[in-house]
């Protein structure tokens, strides 16, 4: 189908999905998890052309094996669609309410975005994932998912189209842009006529590109260059299992720490734990000079370390003499992800609080727990590292807009 | 002074702008307001240089006289500042509040946007009304006026600035980008790296061309091409002085109706009483083939005129047969600003409210109240017509962002 088309047909289902009660969308979830499951064998066959593409092109096997689907994994998406029938529906709640003095009531009611844009190059379960999210608030969703997994993704975006399609719901509330041609993807970025918003999810370079190139509002997600700051008057036993955790429980994500910022004063005391620490989890530490004598076989960082986010088993070390100059050392390199400070001092964490850019500011926590399932959203499309709109973890409520319904009695401005 | 150099004090001043008191950001609001009308032959002998220029350059006589200062209209502009001053301070404000399993404490607090670029070609009072905003909402302001006003810009900027200085608070809080030159305007777009936000302010052509070419995120505001919609059921009584109010009380300005529907049952008694209205308040009108005989003196519409905004004393009429095809054609041409339904019937009046897409949908009122100040929030920075963020008018709340503040005791993820 042509872009235009297929565009023109979302906007015109938008209407449709935003006056969907809450019963016929979380009916439809529930269908489409079905639909799923029982063309498990259909998927799966699609799956094994983008599986054997990949193994052909070199495609690096931990890769392929993201790529790869399986009857248990689409037993895990549908899973996912039901869970997000389970969820609250934010349509229609009224956030706020008020009488002008000419008699006026004005309320304020939560409503769909529209139409929503989902540029990916994740596995294919992101197809399931980005439907369930965006129709449930109310959205009509075009997708342009990796080449890479473009069969897969056109099998699972047709058998939930059919399974709208079964209970009398226009199949257009999802749009997959089939054509993996990057002059389509850069046309679709400028369709401010049909599509509300555009939420790109992946890699740096495709969350810039995105950037770049939209002319649609954005919401950019993604980049975490997180730090662990820890104070002068840290708990040095919070301190370690923290670091261990942000750093090392899962490498490639978003919420992974990448640097440790220590106080001068403890720099002595901790740092060889720390680097005992490192050690035993195979991390390669990039220290500044200050702190390189006390960690055995770390290495000199550069200027360029500190706006790296590795996504990878390498940490950087910077020495501060204050929780100021960790601040400015934050604001100056972070993402404006998650930032953490270990502090037994409640007056400079306040500090650290108050003064610290980023969506999601820790006073001893791992930065891994920025998340929509552990902030309790149940469900997440990304996190936006932007300020306009939405900050941090975006479940459902994030991805809706409001408006205004002001009823009067004939009034008219003096 | 260089649009880096520029950019990159107003992200250094955001920090020290975002930890000021209520107390501070006041009192500064005030010594600003006096320091204008102290300085007013100083801004006047500016502003003569920029009226001159106009009238040597043809411009408009209206165009000269919104361009004109003098001292009425600086003590409007130091009024303003005041105003401002006297708003509750959205920062700081807890929105949201709660603690997971974990025993983490989450808080959602209100944080400024940070840095806020505001692209402008309006009269001289837009630099002061502007910086009050975004500064009382906690944000360095980089401001870009149009050529026409450069040295009245120039003086106000500096005064304000000065004010600032003599309260030992950063001037830096308020940038004004003096160079004049359209390719530093579309570098300015592209500072992703310093500003958080751009907000253009002027006419369609202005926001179209910061919308294509800005890569930071923008808010959308003002275009309007906003309907009446009068219902079989509507209360005649009602519907005429709510068309007169909504199309000429003032119609330069957005919020301003630029175009009838009618429902095809009350053409034929309603139509001769609008006509009547029209004719009285010198309007033209371009009207349907089916409500062409029924408004003596009109002229026939074309398919453009339903997308235009006129901003002048002209309205087209489009004829329906019930309140979906009125729908359908709004969400069709409309601009997401403002449309209004007149109507005694409960029953339609909510499908109305239900399915326009639009910041504010109105019931038997005129589209001429979306505006802050009649929504009683006190400042308008602009009508957003866009979903993301912010809807319709927006006032301080509309500059903030959030943040959230995790207090834990050591937890890390499993």
């Amino acid at each position: 189908m042509e872009l235009k088309e297929l565009c023109t047909r979302a906007k015109t289902a938008k209407y449709d999905v935003q006056n969907l009660s809450t019963d016929e969308k979380n009916r439809a979830l529930l269908a489409a998890a079905d639909a799923l499951v029982s063309n498990a064998e259909r998927i799966i066959s699609a799956n094994d052309l983008d599986v054997k593409k990949g193994e052909e092109n070199g495609m690096h096997v931990g890769l392929v094996d993201r790529l790869r689907l399986n009857p248990q994994r689409i037993a895990a998406m549908a899973e996912g669609l039901k869970q997000v029938a389970l969820l609250p529906d934010p349509i229609g709640e009224v956030t706020d309410s008020f009488e002008r003095p000419n008699g006026l009531k004005i309320k304020k009611v939560r409503v769909p975005l529209g139409v929503i844009g989902i540029i990916y190059e994740s596995r294919p379960n992101v197809t399931a994932d980005a439907f369930a999210l965006t129709f449930k608030a109310g959205n009509a969703a075009i997708l342009k998912g990796g080449s890479d997994a473009i069969n897969s993704n056109i099998a699972i975006a047709d058998i939930i189209r059919d399974a709208l399609g079964g209970l009398g719901i226009t199949p257009d509330a999802l749009q997959l842009i089939e054509d993996t041609d990057r002059a389509v993807t850069t046309q679709f970025m400028k369709m401010n006529e049909y599509v509300d918003v555009l939420i790109p999810r992946g890699s740096a370079g495709l969350i810039r590109a995105v950037v770049d190139n939209s002319t649609i509002p954005v919401i950019e997600t993604g980049t975490g260059n997180c730090h662990i700051y820890v104070d002068k008057d840290a708990d040095l036993d919070k301190a370690i299992p923290i670091i261990i955790n942000a750093k090392t429980q899962r490498i490639g994500v978003c919420n992974a720490a990448e640097s440790l910022i220590v106080h001068g004063d403890i720099k002595e005391k901790f740092l060889p734990l720390f680097a005992a620490a490192m050690k035993e989890h195979k991390v390669e530490v990039r220290a500044d000079d200050e702190s390189l004598g006390f960690i055995p076989g770390a290495v000199s960082a550069t200027k360029e370390d500190f706006g790296k986010e590795y996504l990878d088993y390498i940490i950087s070390v910077k020495t501060v003499n204050s929780v100021d100059e960790a601040i400015e050392h934050i604001n100056r390199y972070n993402t404006g992800h998650s930032e953490s400070i270990i502090t037994e001092d409640k007056e400079t964490a306040q500090r650290f609080l108050d003064r610290v850019d980023a969506a999601c500011v820790y006073v001893n926590a791992s930065t891994r727990f920025t998340d929509g399932f552990e902030f309790g959203f149940g469900a997440e499309i990304g996190i936006s590292t932007q300020k306009l709109h939405a900050r941090g973890p975006m479940g459902l409520k994030e991805l809706t807009s409001y408006k205004y319904e002001i009823t009067g009695d004939g009034q008219i401005r003096e």
